[in-house]
């Protein structure tokens, strides 16, 4: 353990000090950074923003991590759990150079300091939360919650690296964040680094006080060794007992860490230990500590009225004027701050330099670490196919041998994870275990299977601790894939929005190097929900993520193994990219050759000529286009019961695998143009489309085209039950007889020829219906249906 | 605490067998369900769909919970976590008489032990898991992770009431369950219920070990202590000690419930005592327990193999069979019902009767409970307006004093509560707290406000613990209202989905009465957002629950602070509905006063005739259409412009507050039948919408209309950052001018006549632009603009 010094104590308090002017001066200050006049309204910012609350607390650890990093050279990354204190870690980022090596026009003196404090939260400037523009950061602090889960996903396969983590108590009560903490039993000491919570106990959110700050310490104690934590504590308000005593307590956690390490990487991966106490910090000091006490004679400092700006009306009552100076005056700025504004040596005595820089260190732009992945060829697992639907195989288990051949791939580098709820083998995917074993350092049993210390598999039932994970893993430069039930996607709509928007601004940033897409496969989706019934059948996720950022979302329905084989191996290969694919665990068709599929992919829509009646040669009479594998097998039914009983109608079969080709190519950089479009599916056609989801998702991404008027979809309407697979597509009159009609009632002239053909249909559709309620399982004919070759 | 005898013992054990046998029928039987020949491969079904492995423990639960309530005459509902043992609950509910007594097409004897096999999880059928079909049930067991927050939700304000909740060791790993745990510190012993958590181990999920069984058990103890609860153990695999020591842990828990209760009741609701620690069970007993020891050489019993269905080839495999043949024999079936399959009185002997049968309480079927809200009339809180636009008003401030007042009018029935993450007085509702306080039974610091023990406005910072509250809170025959951040409203949508999906099927259920609406009020919606930006800006929740059961969804967009007091009061006395209310807490025009607001409302969607050029003799040249707050300004600031530079446009402005009615009618109960439409948006003339999210949500619902192809949104197109309200509208292209250029552009003939006028404009918008980023706040003229009366 080292023993503070006076001599460290005041350069740390300093560095402290100059923080929290810095965080005070951002929120208020137009001009007058340094105060070398007294201030007057005009130096205020006419619009008064952001979080004060939690800043003083975020620069306490923010000055104590520097000093350890220091005096242990360490590598290490924060994850700053309360965000809204973007003026903390800017102020922070200032400090130690990276802002002003990020952004030269801001440098480290009193013209970058008016810069900082005038950009922030202003128009044109910089968000008030940690965002992508944040030097060192890879965590959004606005949406509370995932701050745990991106730590650990941060330290997976990072043995050398220490992830701190800043948890507030209001992100405390959130679900996610609450069940982040078992995340313990899945970081292998030996294979991955370490990650240090810090709990910060302020007491109050936005208006109510919060539960852990207020159940017994006893309780509190217990609920954090029931994590699996060894907790260290530090509390108080008097700034020299809390530095000492935190200080204190990082040497203990770091002592702590770097043995269960030792211990562990001496002993191996192999089983018996039983999982360490990792050690973690709880920090408690008043919200808003330091700022003023009380306001027009309410309590400030240590309640909740200290959380975003103590003092409201700065510009218009002097009194609040005077206040702020006398706040500002409290941290002495003319012992921080030379003449022309540079933080004096005391003040950076306990900086880092170059990359150990919180806000330089590589991590936190996992683009500079990442590396390719390695060129696993997927035709490897590719299915022969000499004809359309002349065999069948499941999708997902095929992409299983794939994914399991790149996991192999990567066991010396150890950069490619898989992450899903309890659903890898369901989803079978368990060829992966062929390759490595599923994470897990709690106690084992005989009877488990593919469990391993080292495992580069992940599950646990959370779907935001998978994706929180995840997240992690790829923002510090890795790559992987969440393989999770379709209708249960919509558990993290909201983290994979708020990772878009991480992605989108990242993008427009030059000085963050591109990362690793984000892979979903949603896979036991909608139409294959025989024994769960309506609760599982939600395709809604793609209608979702289509609503944000064009340049960063690519949804992809591939209809077979062959077409899954060849998105994945582009998603996986893509960058700064959410990518959605939906694929079905059943037994499917293989319509395509890899070859063909690849080629199917790059186009990402086309017309399966093998399947139509249309020659080319003239506009065909009828589009039976298709999106997703169960429609695409309707439509072929369809195609093939068209071709049988009306063999003079021209009909064209189109698929279409990567969704987006349908918008506008103004709108996304994968739409059609107009010509494409037009060419593809005609604009005075009639044009039958079935479609995997909701069917109105298809008019929203085609409304602008020439043939829209002719466009009729069909697809999932919220028909759902425990039922069969046939009766579902019954249900949601997605079914080949209910295309067929759709057919004839829609091409000019047809109903009148095929009045017969329409009434068979309709009788079929009666039949299935009658079989499937007395047996319980689909007629043979569709059940055993193949495409007539 | 009761002793138990022998005989009490061997009549549970009896009914235990009795519910387990009842749940291996199900799974597998399609015939012979008393056995009463040696099975053959026809009488198993022939799709084997079902989940066993929970289903012993639930009937354990159901079979223990039977005694004590009769034992006490209690007044229970049970929350089923692991609902997937949907098998379990059916055969208790058939073992009791109520589900006969719901469905009498299935009786209690052997023709309806038959039906009730072979309904289950069969086309036309029953679902395999618990759901609304299931009497006593008032949640869904497929998704995972709602359970312990719905429960404490049905106990509030129940003072009578004990929820039992079965948490799976699965759903214990999820987010929104971790974060429930806390939700004791929310229960007032005096006016709420119990909740008592049976936390179930059983060891496996689908295919892994869970958490919480393979922490040691002292961990595992030291986190319930932290959680709040003095926990209690039931452990083994023999039945007759499990079943002394569940009946003794039930005993010792009821005890402990009645202590609190008592001695909280005595003392009333004041300050000062500390919160209860409630009781709580966990029971650790093999998953599968009583099933197939081992299959094929695997063991099976004890591990996840036993998790849906443990012989998968029974009617392939004569030795599958003879397997499930012996264990279904192994329960003794003859002694348990007679020659006419009715359970045989010792089964029955634990049963309680009438309403206090599990499957028959009437709290889980709320509707049967429901008060209507008392008549609180609306326009009491309702602004003066005169003249359109002459005032201004926080609207969620005029809410929030109708709010308060409910809240007073419900104080002695105590039926209304308002849940929401922290933010009920950032989004101005604080008038609630002059009519009651915030629930809270934590400790208490000085610095607090309007904290009290039995307030009924409830604050967690968990979106998804205030949802299933509300879930809980309704489903059980109250009333509520859910605000939030508009952004953070995607955290529950899968949550809501599922909420919608059991009022969908429940509204097909005539035995289920109809129960109040779930109301959210989305606000700090996406355009002023001008502290936290980008990640708090996100609109699309209207989308994701659009998408859903158009009989359960409405969104109401009211402009102003009269239409949203209309709104939320129709709202809050609808029945079985998801009423979405998008509204914002700025100061807001007040355009309608409360009788035309209320008018409006009804209609859905309206001419504003004073706002146009229209008068109604012909058709508009142009008609400027608007849905939410900050459009509807920015559309009326356009039609003043217009006005004012060419007032001969004929320019018809409409305004939308119900926004399903531009769905088709067929599509939409609230949807507008062609004609209404026409007549209100023409067919033929250019119409500039301007949306309050993302504008293809406009194209999806209207993309039938014959007018449609004149169709022009603008909207939230994720263009977002920390900025000023107008820069906002400007960097979306949904301000004034740019909505006069549209006119401009769209007007056919209209581009010759106001070129300079278009020019004009698009200077307006550089000038602005401009100056917000010199000054960091909006131009007076559109900060101070009003309609020019």
């Amino acid at each position: 353990m080292t023993a503070l010094t006076a001599h460290s104590l005041s350069e740390l308090d300093a560095h402290w000090r100059a923080a929290n002017y810095l965080a005070v001066g951002q929120i208020y200050l137009l001009d007058n950074p340094l105060l070398t006049e007294p201030l007057r309204p005009e130096h205020i910012k006419p619009r008064l923003l952001g979080h004060w609350g939690t800043s003083p607390g975020l620069n306490l650890v923010h000055t104590h991590l520097n000093r350890v990093i220091k005096e242990r050279s360490l590598e290490v990354l924060c994850v700053w759990g309360p965000g809204h204190g973007g003026p903390a870690v800017l102020a922070n980022s200032w400090l130690e150079g990276t802002y002003s090596e990020t952004y030269p026009d801001v440098p480290r003196d009193a013209d970058g300091m008016a810069r900082l404090f005038r950009q922030f939260s202003f128009p044109g400037g910089v968000p008030s939360h940690v965002a992508p523009q944040t030097p060192g950061s890879i965590h959004e602090g606005g949406e509370l919650g995932y701050a745990l889960a991106h730590a650990y996903g941060a330290a997976f396969d990072h043995p050398g690296l220490l992830v701190a983590c800043v948890i507030g108590d209001g992100e405390a009560e959130t679900g996610p964040l609450a069940a982040s903490w078992h995340a313990n039993k899945f970081l292998d000491p030996v294979h991955d680094g370490a990650v240090l919570p810090v709990l910060h106990l302020n007491g109050y959110k936005i208006a109510n006080p919060t539960v852990l700050s207020r159940i017994p310490e006893a309780e509190l104690d217990a609920l954090l060794r029931g994590y699996g934590h060894e907790p260290l504590y530090v509390s108080g308000s008097d700034p020299a007992l809390v530095h000492r005593s935190m200080a204190r307590a990082m040497d203990q956690a770091l002592a702590r860490v770097a043995e269960i390490q030792a211990e562990a990487r001496t002993a191996g991966s192999g089983p018996g230990r039983e999982y360490p106490r990792w050690p973690m910090i709880v920090l408690r000091t008043p919200k808003g500590w330091t700022g003023p006490r009380s306001v027009d004679g309410d309590p400030v400092e240590g309640t909740w009225r200290s959380h975003q700006v103590p003092l409201a009306a700065v510009r218009e009552d002097p009194a609040h004027l005077r206040q702020l100076e006398n706040w500002l005056r409290s941290y002495r700025p003319q012992e921080l701050f030379d003449a022309d504004g540079r933080p004096v040596p005391q003040v950076l005595a306990c900086v880092p330099e170059g990359d150990r820089r919180l806000g330089a260190v590589p991590y936190a732009n996992g683009g500079r670490l990442l590396r390719p992945l390695p060129p696993t060829p997927p035709e490897a697992h590719a299915v022969p196919v000499d004809k359309p639907g002349g065999t069948r195989h499941e999708p997902t288990r095929v992409l299983g041998q794939f994914l399991g051949r790149i996991m192999q791939d990567t066991a010396a580098c150890r950069d490619f994870r898989v992450v899903g709820p309890d659903e890898t083998a369901s989803n079978r995917l368990d060829d992966l275990y062929d390759a490595t074993g599923k994470a897990w350092q709690a106690l084992t049993e005989a009877t488990d299977r593919n469990l391993s210390r080292d495992g580069r598999v992940m599950e646990i039932l959370s779907e935001h601790v998978c994706q929180g994970w995840l997240e992690g893993y790829l923002l510090t430069g890795r790559h992987g894939l969440f393989s999770t039930y379709e209708a249960f996607a919509h558990i993290v709509d909201s983290m994979v929005g708020q990772h878009i928007k991480w992605l989108k601004t990242s993008r427009e940033l030059s000085w963050r190097a591109p990362i690793a897409s984000l892979n979903y496969l949603l896979t036991s989706h909608v139409w294959r929900q025989d024994n769960n019934g309506f609760s599982h059948q939600d395709p809604g996720f793609v209608d979702h993520v289509l609503n944000k950022s064009p340049e960063v979302v690519r949804v992809y329905l591939p209809p077979d193994a062959n077409t899954l084989l060849a998105v994945a191996d582009h998603a996986l290969r893509s960058r700064d990219r959410v990518n959605v694919i939906v694929a079905g665990k059943q037994p499917c068709f293989d319509w395509l050759s890899f070859e063909d599929a690849r080629a199917h992919v790059e186009r990402g829509a086309g017309v399966w000529e093998w399947a139509g009646t249309d020659d080319g040669s003239r506009p065909p009479d009828v589009v039976l286009a298709c999106a997703g594998d169960v429609p695409t097998l309707e439509v072929l039914a369809a195609a093939a019961l068209l071709r049988q009983h009306l063999p003079s109608l021209a009909v064209r079969v189109v698929n279409v695998v990567d969704i987006a080709r349908l918008m506008p190519h103004e709108e996304h950089p994968h739409g059609m143009t107009d010509a494409a479009y037009d060419g593809l599916l005609t604009t005075d056609r009639p044009v039958i489309f079935a479609y995997h989801g909701y069917p109105w998702l298809i008019h929203r991404l085609a409304y602008r085209r020439g043939g829209h008027s002719q466009l009729h979809v069909r697809g999932y309407k919220e028909s759902g039950t425990t039922t069969t697979p046939f009766d579902m597509v019954v249900r949601n009159d997605m079914d080949r007889y209910r295309l067929v009609m759709d057919v004839i009632d829609r091409v000019p002239g047809l109903a009148d020829r095929a009045g017969e053909l329409r009434r068979a249909m309709a009788d079929q559709r009666a039949r299935h219906h009658d079989w499937i309620r007395a047996h319980g399982t689909d007629l043979p004919e569709v059940a055993d249906w193949s495409w007539p070759a």
